[in-house]
């Protein structure tokens, strides 16, 4: 990478470390966008990442791609694409299966990684693939220094509760409904 | 990079190309870091992307430790810190100096790069650094195939019109707020 770095750093003093619950929910573009940031961010401090992505199977985005340049970032992508959109073949029990498959590998990762990022989680519940107490089991669980983070729009409120940051992205606009298709990098 | 991918994956189709301006704006955290998320997810496909970073000149941030392990990336620190918080030394008058020579900056990429992303802009016109005029300037004179992304608070309501994607990110629950420290990674 080339560029102008700062003409002086600051280095921030150290800080009290605490693992935080990060939840980003909302209607707007740039939930999982934002999660990618963080992973990204991460990963220059040295902090190991893994990104499990609920619902996410069968369409191809840039993450895989990318993802692969970071040192200490593992993405498991689950399940068989967005429930309950037009066109998805696949019967809800399916989803669900593979939800709960995804939750197990959340316990496994929990304990190993400094960040663990879990995209389209508050979809998943909302769409009952995933129940409020694995979710609430999932963040009294995890160790104190490690972050979660959880994505999705229409986040429970409980889980709201229980987080520390709690972002919403809200679409003011959209491309998509001026007939423009989806961009390669910005929209997937 | 580990992990588990797609069982199956369908590419979506080519889509007719277009340069998307998009704008994330709003108090809550999330930003900048959606912001590098493009640039992560940008770079997966092979697209370049450069990062102008308005008045962010001084403190130590995650951005240039890991946008160094991506291809085809820029990233340019310009300014002195955040205009108008306590404790920040410079005059407003260096701030809009440095701020000016960053917009030249910009037109030089903007013929350059696939994705280019000026963070913090939309702050950086609310402090008067730079011109209504000149960021108009930008969006309309950028190559038609080049998506352009403006990040910060209080993007003005001009600009907003111009956008073909808006998103609001808006504060629900921050953990600074709970006395709890900036965590790297997540925070900066």
């Amino acid at each position: 990478m080339r560029g102008t770095p700062p003409t002086k750093i600051d280095y921030l003093s150290p800080k009290a470390k605490k693992g935080l619950v990060v939840v980003i929910t909302g209607n707007g573009k740039g939930k999982t966008t934002a999660a990618l940031g963080i992973a990204l961010r991460s990963a220059g401090y040295g902090l190991s990442v893994c990104i499990i992505q609920f619902m996410k199977g069968d369409i191809h985005s840039g993450e895989w791609d990318s993802l692969k340049f970071l040192p200490n970032v593992e993405l498991h992508t689950t399940g068989k694409g967005f429930c309950g959109i037009q066109g998805n073949p696949y019967p809800w029990k399916e989803h669900r299966a593979n939800a709960q498959d995804a939750i197990d590998l959340v316990h496994e990762k929990l304990n190993i990684f400094d960040v663990v990022i879990l995209d389209e989680i508050n979809n998943a519940l909302k769409l009952k693939l995933v129940d409020l107490e694995q979710v609430v089991d999932i963040i009294n669980s995890k160790p104190a220094n490690t972050h979660l983070i959880l994505t999705g729009r229409d986040a429970h409120s409980e889980i709201i509760e229980l987080a520390d940051t709690v972002s919403e992205v809200i679409e003011v606009k959209h491309a998509g409904r001026k007939d423009i298709e989806p961009q390669p990098g910005i929209d997937y």
